[in-house]
């Protein structure tokens, strides 16, 4: 089954305790986009200025991702700066431009329109909506948010959440979001608003995935180098929703290899500044990371 | 086989955000032996003053557990208080008298020294040097240690570890062991003090066993209230070493089985005061959460 993404695609400039990048392809669109590629056909809806340099996004094309729905208009592309501290969980926004960004209005182009399974990335709950209204037959809808719509735009937040399938959230969006501070009463309490899954992403504690019969948890793959996290919760989700996609059918196996393939595809993410690890790497060289994870989780 | 525990007989006053209860039996030898005597005999070896109350310990005698070697001396028993946040990863230590525990000085009865597998709980590392000293032919020596120790008693602590198979650590405790910020980093050097194998104790987020050839994680048991988590580690070690002793055969499948039992056994600890739960506990109990844990964790 064919993948719809909306999201952005960006300009980042990023310091790590390694080292810097400027105006460095990002954006949860792009991440996802480079992770999902590698198991089914992505479409992309999106946003960037008259300044994209368009060149940056040929490996994905490469790759068969439809850019159909990229839309440039006049002004700047979408730009996020960021420091992380030694300690890589721990990050300071230097800045963000939304600058075409901000007048976003997402029109699907006609053939966008039937495609069955939707992401729709961190953006604004009111741009999530217009979109799912423009889909003629959604067959799985999942989505991501933060505790900036959390906070600031609760109702609309809500609305989507009623129609979508699956969100994805970290923990303490989860204790923002339900109020709760215990997770598994806040998990609980997110699944009464609409969604019937949550997928928790933990960082390199993992991730793991929760609806009213079942709970699967998957570590995070154990790396000594961690390089850059920016967009690994968008690579773990194109991992997720690709990998979905590519079965075409959502059961409690699937979703399971559906989490691995995520934390999988979150991992390569990390290596390297931007997506230049996700550019490099081949399903052979996930297959055999998931062949870790099956060993390093087996009990029995 | 048979089990010995080195460790702490003690009478703690615990406060939550749920309650709080005055000289309740605590110590990192009655948890531990609490939790390991499901799957072995576990015989003791710890110091109390004349004013413990034995019959706190009567339903671990019913259950088995030696305490030849628990010896009383003039002077008052080992008392810790301590006060949990609401968030109950933070906690402030009210007081510590150590009393009869000061002057601890641990001698083995006869029979105690053929015992083969050996925990050494968190005391101080000149202590479990003369336990190990006493025993004659250990199969299997676990360990558990503190910053405290860490910090205070470095090079008694790198003799111990010279002579032990398994480390039982947390992860700052590794960062702080190895001097190195990245966990799988700081696990490789702490392999070249000694012990073969390292297991990290994570709390909310689960455990993992790590040696030169292989890794195994497992989740944390995902509890709906957690009342009251004194003595969570013990208890994870009794279900770890005691699973062990059982079987008899240290190999990678017990070991992670191993792993597991020690989950179960810390999430049942942290269910309610003291001890409470785990004397309510039997051994079908365990194994309905040791099924739990093998449908939460299992990838196809």
């Amino acid at each position: 089954m064919s993948v719809l993404v909306v999201g952005s695609v960006a300009l980042d400039t990023v310091e790590t305790p390694f080292g810097k990048v400027d105006d460095a392809l990002g954006g949860s669109a792009t991440y996802f986009s480079a992770a999902a590629c590698h198991f089914t056909d992505v479409n992309v809806v999106a946003v960037v200025g008259e300044d994209f340099p368009f060149s940056k996004i040929d490996f994905l094309k490469d790759r068969g991702v439809n850019f159909d729905g990229l839309i440039q208009k006049p002004g700047k592309t979408f730009r996020w700066g960021g420091k992380y501290h030694l300690d890589l969980n721990q990050r300071d926004t230097l800045f963000t431009h939304l600058n075409v960004f901000e007048q976003f209005d997402p029109v699907l182009p006609e053939h966008y329109r039937e495609i069955p399974y939707i992401f729709l990335a961190n953006i604004h709950p009111q741009l999530q909506l217009k979109v799912l209204e423009q889909i003629k037959k959604p067959q799985l809808v999942v989505m991501d948010t933060m505790n900036f719509w959390i906070e600031g735009t609760p109702e609309s937040l809500k609305q989507v959440l009623k129609k979508i399938n699956i969100l994805i959230i970290n923990d303490s969006e989860v204790r923002l979001l339900s109020g709760e501070t215990n997770l598994f009463l806040g998990i609980k309490k997110l699944l009464q608003l609409g969604p019937q899954m949550l997928v928790i992403k933990k960082g390199e504690h993992g991730a793991f995935l929760f609806n009213n019969h079942a709970y699967f948890w998957t570590p995070a793959y154990p790396l000594e180098q961690l390089f850059d996290p920016t967009g690994a919760g968008d690579s773990f989700a194109g991992g997720f929703v690709g990998y979905l996609a590519k079965t075409g059918y959502v059961c409690d196996k699937n979703l399971r290899k559906g989490v691995v393939y995520g934390s999988i595809l979150g991992s390569f993410c990390v290596e390297k500044f931007s997506l230049d690890r996700l550019r490099e790497i081949e399903l052979e060289d996930i297959e055999q990371r998931y062949q870790q994870f099956v060993r390093m989780t087996k009990i029995e």
